[in-house]
């Protein structure tokens, strides 16, 4: 299959989340030309950060008022430090003095940080306007974009502060991704290739041996429509993660919220992930679930990610415990009894934990 | 029938608010007794402000403790100036920092300030908490504390932040009302005989003649179950604000808005609506509806609000006119044609209102 500009002749790719309001998942090249006819509203207000707006905001905003609507761009400095009160703060007073009414729209562009931060935006303003993201990011194209999560950080924790609040339509324009520093798009191959490991083993296949940004447009979009399509049956199966079934994408979530955590950070969300998906196979090999420790570490290897920190278990293990404020329960682990079959198991004991850790840094040592 | 305890021993009434998750506004005499039964998490965080907490807030936390929960007071200033971002930050923190989980519970227990503020607050910690309104003003238990509306105030303008954020209960303990000062009592009956007016003749007759917390629980408890009961119909039928139905709320405060703006709030809501009331009238009379105007002013007699601002029409037109902008048309009025048959009007004229603006001037002068 040939790549780029032929792939959008064919039209984009469709994925349908099937909530209460529906809505969809566009993926294709070069959509971001055609965002400005399906967005209804008259006033628009695309947030972005000073990374991604000098790439792509004149552009979208140029072809969202040739149709006729007002436009405002504003534009938040890059980086998680933007997912903060003041900020949403700043820019929900920037629409009031815009005058922006009940019947306009957010337009997200932007990775994670902007989707979530303007998300909020719109969640908000006026109690919720219309909301439309445009993961610039592959991290967002495959994940924080689909599902409606929004967030502000605290500086008592992550994500404490924020709503679910449901797109009108997200955008996933991968002939952006063209820009984006291979390193960022190793990172957004993590949840993509654990959305496979989920329910989609021909996903996993395509990661084989390794990727990256070169394969071109049709693949690209191939591979994250899949994946989207993966996170939008759960989302639909389970809006407001009561059922247990959006508990599920956090495979490989519990140590890699540890490590983030137990690192301030320093390690990415990617790479902590990744050596999550390897520690919950360790943990599932030791139940005599399927052993998946070898697709697992070949993900980790291609990824190539920042050094395992040197921690003892007695030292990682109050940030495990941490989770377990937010769930009410003991700590939960998503395991995988095989590829498609997850599995949340409550009753990891501390030694069980320990024992894999130790191996962990064994196998990645 | 007599009021009081006897009321309680027959149990409250019950008001069904029919949404996609449907809840029950109760409504009796010494029912904060009876909230810990009814809310199900086991941590809970009581919002309160300094005038409510010291009257009722510790019996709540003893008997929410007795059965077994974990509890924590909050008490910010009381008043409109609390209904702030900062304070919402400041509160989110603290919840955070006592470690409460997605189960938790958040119960505002005060009037519409702390019902919109503590509401925000449910409706945005860890993207949403269990929220019990627990209203002690009469306006609160009539209005504000049904339907899901939350917000906080900008610089910018008034409930320009919020959220729809529906609580599990709602607890309209009347006897509370007795610790009411008479002036705040006949605030809320401005909104409870408007939603006479929208759709419940008799509810107006209990208030022929005037009407005071001195009637007694049983009486009490009567008329604000009536009251709930036609704002519960109008936000099952339109929770977000969307299909028109919830706007017909507005009767009264088109006007009522601009005239609080233009006083800069030195009006209070109550009197500026009432002041609004008897403008809906003099518009509907003047294209032939009902004329209404009589009851109007009597309810204006017995509210004896502050004075009509000494406005000419071209000073108060411009905070008129800034509703517009939040609903991207026209003006709108919402009208009576006859009691319970209100129309929302959208093509009143510059001329028409100034006129009704005049006339306004010599009915109440």
């Amino acid at each position: 299959m040939s790549a780029g500009s032929g792939a959008a002749a064919v039209g984009p790719r469709r994925v349908p989340v099937r909530l209460a309001q529906p809505y969809e998942v566009l993926i294709g090249s070069g959509l971001l030309a055609e965002v400005a006819p399906s967005v209804s509203e008259n006033e628009v207000a695309v947030i972005t950060d000073a990374n991604v707006g000098p790439l792509h905001a004149a552009k979208l905003a140029a072809s969202l008022s040739a149709s006729g609507k007002r436009v405002e761009v504003f534009t938040v400095p890059p980086g998680e430090a933007s997912k903060d009160a003041a900020v949403w703060l700043d820019l929900t007073r920037s629409l009031a003095r815009a005058g922006f009414s009940r019947g306009a729209a957010v337009l997200a562009l932007g990775g994670g940080v902007v989707g979530d931060l303007a998300g909020f935006v719109a969640a908000s303003y006026l109690r919720g306007v219309a909301l439309y993201q445009l993961p610039t990011s592959l991290l967002a194209m495959v994940d924080s974009s689909v599902g409606g999560k929004t967030g502000l950080d605290l500086p008592e924790g992550k994500n404490l502060l924020g709503a679910i609040w449901q797109p009108r339509a997200v955008f996933a324009d991968v002939s952006v991704l063209a820009t984006l520093p291979v390193r960022e798009f190793r990172q957004g191959t993590v949840e993509l290739v654990k959305h496979g490991y989920l329910a989609d083993p021909e996903l996993i296949e395509l990661f084989e041996g390794g990727w990256g940004p070169e394969v071109g447009g049709a693949a690209l979009a191939e591979a994250v429509a899949r994946s989207v399509a993966v996170k939008a049956a759960v989302v639909a199966a389970d809006e407001r993660e009561t059922a247990g079934a959006r508990a599920t994408l956090n495979l490989g979530h519990t140590l890699g919220h540890a490590l983030e955590a137990a690192t301030g950070h320093a390690l990415t969300h990617g790479d902590a992930v990744g050596y999550g998906l390897v520690y919950a196979a360790l943990l599932g090999r030791r139940r005599g679930f399927e052993d998946l420790l070898p697709g697992f570490l070949r993900l980790l290897t291609w990824l190539a990610p920042g050094a395992l920190p040197d921690l003892g278990f007695e030292d990682l293990s109050p940030f495990l415990q941490r989770d377990k404020k937010r769930s009410a329960g003991a700590v939960r682990f998503v395991l995988l009894e095989r590829i498609g079959k997850p599995v949340v198991v409550g009753d990891v004991s501390r030694q069980e934990q320990e024992s894999a850790w130790r191996e962990l840094r064994e196998v990645v040592g």
